[in-house]
């Protein structure tokens, strides 16, 4: 599409923007990526990757900017629409009508985006093509934004059905044992056979109970994402319910999306604060996972014009300061697979076939 | 053998002094004294509980003197010595003697107890016996001690040898299904015979584990019974070690005990601070888990004369002030059995044949 020398792929870690653990670790999934045509792996940082969509889009663009980056292709639901004209058309959106407390933030935003453009953002992947443009234009980049048509199935179907497959559709299959063959290539549906037990909020759940229960609300209002009484209505829910599902059922309300909980309970059980995350986000880097031998060579020559750090390795440095936050959420995520996330992890480096 | 009226029972929560989950919770615990000779139980609080020998016995006797009880009848593998001696010894011993980093603190009190009375306090109910006896003395107390000779096993016995078990005797026979019929009464192995997991610190690991990673070093240090740069020994075991046992073991010194350490462990999983922890030492109360008719007639009789709140009924008051901690460790515990320990629990009431 883009005629590009090497393809550069730019990936959550070991949690989506969702707020869920993924089906497979980082470095798995950067080594199918690897083994499937991208050449340089990225990892977009958790204060990133698990975010509402205009701070993930952001991070993203950031990183491939700095990766000298000149075309940018992602999914999107309607990509013959006008993004640049709809971000243009939010910036006369009164702020303040965006504070309701009877309807989400999304539903509220989009009740007036129909107003002005005639469409709504509904579909996960046409939002995330509007927050591009918009970081896009207020990073002042000059990345070209390559918005390319989705196909077969939606984002949130449960069932594959020919080729093209939804990541819930992949994920459904994956958690039933459904034949997946079709809609991912052989060595992805290799390594999610081996699978045993898919990573779920349900295992973490009596970790996140449990601290809800034991810290101070106070301190519980300090995390990043939790403010408003969420911390209350999370420790009073926690007190009350033992499985997973009652406890995000009585959190719930109707100011808040389910992603934008599960976002909350992460934070909340990483014990990251607001101020810890907002600093780190000051402290952007570049986490490399791996890359093929022209990915390599790509990344030796224009290093130099890369002004954030580079990092290969986790020292131990690293681990306490400008990678703490990836490397705790690692952690947590190896009571799923047993895996070491972060320490005495070189990037994959992989031969390709020219 | 002192031809009581009333036998009173007073009893650990759901945390054991040596910072262990009991196999059956405390409400099942104590309907099972009063099927067996007990008139009245009352909870020792986990701050009281939990602790080393010498706030133990004081918690327990205080509750005992507030009870209007007479005679305190405990086991002991020593009946015959002079403990009332032997802690008029200890007050010439040298608190800063007491301050060698190469052995425990127990270890160094033993052999200057051995070189002054010619008694070393090695075994389990015997430092509990001259801990009862000094309480006595420092609280002014005018009950009378009556230590009973233990017989039979000793209290680490593994095995279960005629009528008379040990406490360990007893966990090993349940986690191992043998048979326990011939050294508990019937109800009591009809109740452990439900018991399907045996409930344990491997199960707690997992939330003490990512607790000791995500909180920052400064607050694990300021909980109760973490001291002296333990923080930061358990924060590193607890980052290497996806097992409890691999944790357990990098955390040991010989500075330390595995009780001791148990129980720091504990107040971590907590989060259970110095401060709180004090404040509410100075706020005691008796926590009435059940009694017989005859027991509540007793109840009845002296409670004027108890100067403690006597909680039958643990409202929301409660539950956020005086009974905070023991509210917060048994909604740890209900991880176990999924019971609540706390709420809507009225005492038991059973009726006795005269």
């Amino acid at each position: 599409m883009t005629g590009a020398d090497v393809v550069v792929a730019v990936m959550s870690g070991n949690f989506t923007q969702r707020g869920e653990p993924t089906i497979l670790d980082k470095w798995t999934r950067a080594k199918l990526a690897l083994q499937n045509g991208v050449d340089l792996v990225v990892e977009l940082p958790i204060f990133n990757a698990v975010e509402p969509a205009h701070l993930f889009a952001r991070g993203a663009l950031m990183l491939l900017s700095e990766l000298q980056v000149c075309d940018v292709v992602f999914g999107a639901e309607h990509p013959d629409w006008d993004f640049a004209a709809m971000v243009q058309a939010e910036r006369h959106f009164s702020s303040s009508e965006f504070h309701r407390y009877n309807a989400t933030f999304a539903t509220q935003f989009n009740q007036e985006l129909q107003t002005v453009t005639g469409h709504q953002l509904t579909s996960s992947n046409d939002i995330l093509a509007f927050a591009y443009e918009k970081a896009k234009q207020q990073l002042g980049l000059s990345l070209n934004l390559l918005p390319l048509q989705r196909r077969g199935n939606d984002y949130h179907d449960q069932r594959i059905e020919g080729r093209l497959a939804s990541a819930t559709a992949i994920r459904t299959a994956v958690v039933k044992h459904r034949s997946l063959e079709q809609a991912v290539p052989s060595s992805t549906a290799k390594a999610l056979q081996h699978v045993s037990q898919v990573p779920s909020w349900a295992r973490l759940y009596p970790l996140l109970r449990n601290h809800l229960i034991q810290a101070p609300v106070e301190e519980l209002g300090s995390y990043y994402e939790v403010a408003e009484g969420l911390e209350y209505r999370m420790k009073e829910a926690a007190s009350r319910h033992l499985s997973f599902d009652g406890f995000n059922r009585a959190v719930k309300s109707k100011r808040y999306t389910y992603a934008r909980l599960l976002r909350a309970y992460l934070y909340t059980l990483l014990e990251m604060t607001k101020e810890e995350v907002r600093t780190h986000q000051q402290r952007p880097y570049l986490r490399v996972l791996g890359f093929t031998t022209r990915g390599q060579a790509y990344l030796h020559a224009i290093k130099k014009q890369v002004s954030i750090p580079l990092v290969t390795n986790v020292n131990q440095d690293l681990r306490d300061h400008d990678l703490a936050l990836d490397y705790r959420a690692g952690k947590l995520y190896q009571l799923f697979n047993g895996a070491e996330q972060d320490l005495k992890h070189a990037p994959w480096r992989i031969a390709v076939k020219e």
